[in-house]
């Protein structure tokens, strides 16, 4: 069995980069069409589709997954068109591949530019969204990658689906039909196999929660962008206009708190926590969140009848996705950095405040994919930075940070050309 | 001994984030300061580097290490010399953080910037060189971020010398002092604990053979920049200039033949073989070099009393370092193209033509960090690339491919400001 999966992994990563080839070469146009093709081919097999998916939704039932998981993997004809119709915008966006980033003439008369490629092989993991596969595969193809995907087992009748229609439309363009592949069966060891594929795969991107990204991290031989996870703060600083403060603190929190970018702990200056937390406690509390607070914040929740619990190690470190938020007053602005230093997921952190210092200060202190003056979290996404599309967006520091584009699936060559020159 | 380890490793990776904040925020001229002050200390102690070197060099002796590798790990006054001025041509380059790579006013009012930044903690492992604990902590340093060094232990007492030097400039600077580390003991263990650091390291570079390489891919959960194996192929297209097109063989074979982007294997296009052949063994075989060729190829070898080995699929998977070349007669482009694919590490790929079509295939076709037409594989060198400074030679396609300069050691972070702007 472990010899078959091997064997079955080592194929499809040398399909994979066969077809990669050929993904390279074609022009702006030509991925275009392809696009096209893609979005008729799905539309075309809706049916089929949507069928599929009420098989994954009725296991689902059938193994008590809760409903808001079975919201998730629900595929209706209403969100396949959704995903469909993102398709055109994909097809919109500027081709990053064959830019040259730079081009110089070297003293020794050779000609010496950057130019953009596309990686080759990307390989991605990801859970219950079945519409994951076809963005994906999309925006692969768009930038000239060949893709292996692996979706979760609970919507393997849907993914199946899905990549048949999309490969189908590849087939039928005279590309080679291996450019987008599906791990089909649920064995988890093919996981583990996929990550060491180096000899064929150029880059992983788990699209998951915090033990898949670590599953990913300890396993990998291939370079993966780990990212998703936002623990989130924002702090208050004693010069913060206090009545707009209010306001994008709740935006952050419950505009949309299922998300990694939504707000997780509030830090307040503790000369203006007496000012700033009661009306915000009432309002939050309104909108349906609760609290986990320092002592601090704790009797100023008593003083106006508001109950909160206590907060610990455990729950700065937590990234809510719900309506919970964590609250502590901090001295000064070093703790508030210190703070974030410590728990943060290096995703999303910003500042509230009228003082052009304490802006600087920690727009320069603070590590993260996107620190904010004086806006909500919630805007670090691809869409809201204007790329157009969003792989995933990466919390680690090389090749890409924060939301990815088009770009991140690309890499560069050198390219030197000379007139038989030799190194002197 | 193990927990020992582990608690050792985990101060260190503390010491260095803890360092690596008040590096981020220095200014150009402070650093450059820093690199001065670095230089003068190394020519102050450069009694004491020597001394200790020779300490290094006698226990070599003794354990019976080749006079190559010896004069490797060889750092005497003009030597030491050499690296201190490198400094500086490091303090002269432009500093890149700090700069602003994009900045743009979204449709919200959000001021939306991307910044370059520096890495933070970066641990660098390598073996016999000593002047590369000055190099590497120097880029670091200029780069603004904290540096964990781990050389050989042939060089063990060198490296002390040099790190404790370099500690005191930056102690006598005002600045943290663990900006720099060496790790001390000899132990191996330290190593693979190093590369799972990765709640404080943020890069990992491996300097060293395929050894070093494969265990920092199999074992780090830090992103790790593989790189500096170079098996590098020239191929001898039909239209190519004969002559010139020997010129460019032997230049990329034997004008230093120790390093990775020498040439290893030479493609050879069946029209041409037996006009270029002949000379080029005969040139080459003056110059030193050996040969394991493809049949075809002996037998031209044969007709001028040229002895050659057979090559194998093991000798054309071979990075020579050496007078060694690989011989291989290939019946079109597509062929050399394959073989490339096949056995090339992604270093340094040629063409050597006059046909423009060729040009284009080669170049679009092959996939390596330095693809040249008409020119030497030599030529792959941050010196030579005008990056001023080489922090290694990456083969990989995430975030830096090819010669690594400056950039490479900084990472960018989204900055938005807004006037409490919130997502609607």
């Amino acid at each position: 069995m472990i010899e078959d999966n091997q064997a079955y992994l080592l194929a499809l990563g040398q399909q994979a980069k066969q077809a990669s080839y050929a993904l390279a070469n074609l022009t702006g146009s030509q991925k275009q069409q392809l696009l096209a093709a893609i979005a008729a081919k799905l539309i075309a097999k809706s049916d089929v589709i949507v069928a599929a998916n009420k098989i994954d939704v009725a296991n689902a039932r059938e193994q008590g997954l809760s409903d808001a998981m079975i919201d998730r993997l629900l595929l209706d004809n209403v969100r396949l068109a959704a995903v469909i119709a993102d398709i055109d915008n994909v097809i919109r966006l500027a081709d990053p591949v064959g830019a040259e980033l730079e081009s110089q003439l070297l003293d020794n008369g050779l000609r010496l530019s950057r130019r953009r490629v596309p990686l080759g092989v990307i390989g991605v993991i990801y859970e219950a969204r079945p519409n994951v596969t076809v963005d994906i595969a999309v925006l692969a193809l768009k930038t000239g990658n060949a893709v292996i995907l692996r979706g979760g087992k609970e919507t393997l009748q849907s993914n199946l689906a899905l990549s048949d229609a999309i490969r189908e439309a590849i087939s039928e363009q005279g590309l080679p039909i291996d450019a987008v592949q599906l791990i089909q069966s649920p064995d988890r060891a093919l996981v583990t196999g996929l990550l060491k594929l180096d000899c064929y795969i150029d880059m992983i991107v788990p699209r998951g929660g915090q033990h898949l990204q670590r599953l990913c991290a300890e396993q990998a031989t291939i370079p993966v962008i780990l990212g998703g996870i936002g623990i989130c703060h924002l702090y208050a600083d004693k010069d913060a206009n206090i009545d707009k403060a209010i306001e994008v603190i709740v935006n952050a929190k419950v505009q949309r708190p299922t998300v990694c970018n939504a707000l997780d702990t509030l830090l307040v200056h503790q000369d203006i926590a007496e000012e700033i937390l009661p009306s915000l406690y009432l309002k939050a509390q309104s909108l349906g969140v609760s609290f986990y607070t320092c002592e601090r914040a704790a009797k100023i929740a008593k003083g106006i009848n508001v109950d909160v619990e206590p907060a610990t190690d455990e729950t700065y470190g937590q990234e809510w996705l719900s309506l919970v938020l964590g609250i502590k007053v901090v001295d000064d602005i070093d703790q508030a950095i210190t703070h974030i230093r410590q728990y943060s997921s290096g995703h999303s952190e910003g500042i509230l405040t009228d003082n052009i210092h304490s802006s600087a200060t920690f727009v320069n202190q603070v590590d993260a994919s996107a620190v904010y003056v004086n806006a909500s979290t919630r805007f670090t996404d691809g869409g809201q930075f204007g790329l157009g599309a969003e792989v995933a967006v990466s919390t680690q520091k090389l090749h890409a940070r924060g939301p990815m584009g088009l770009e991140a699936l690309t890499t560069y060559k050198w390219i030197g050309v000379g007139d038989y020159t030799v190194r002197a």
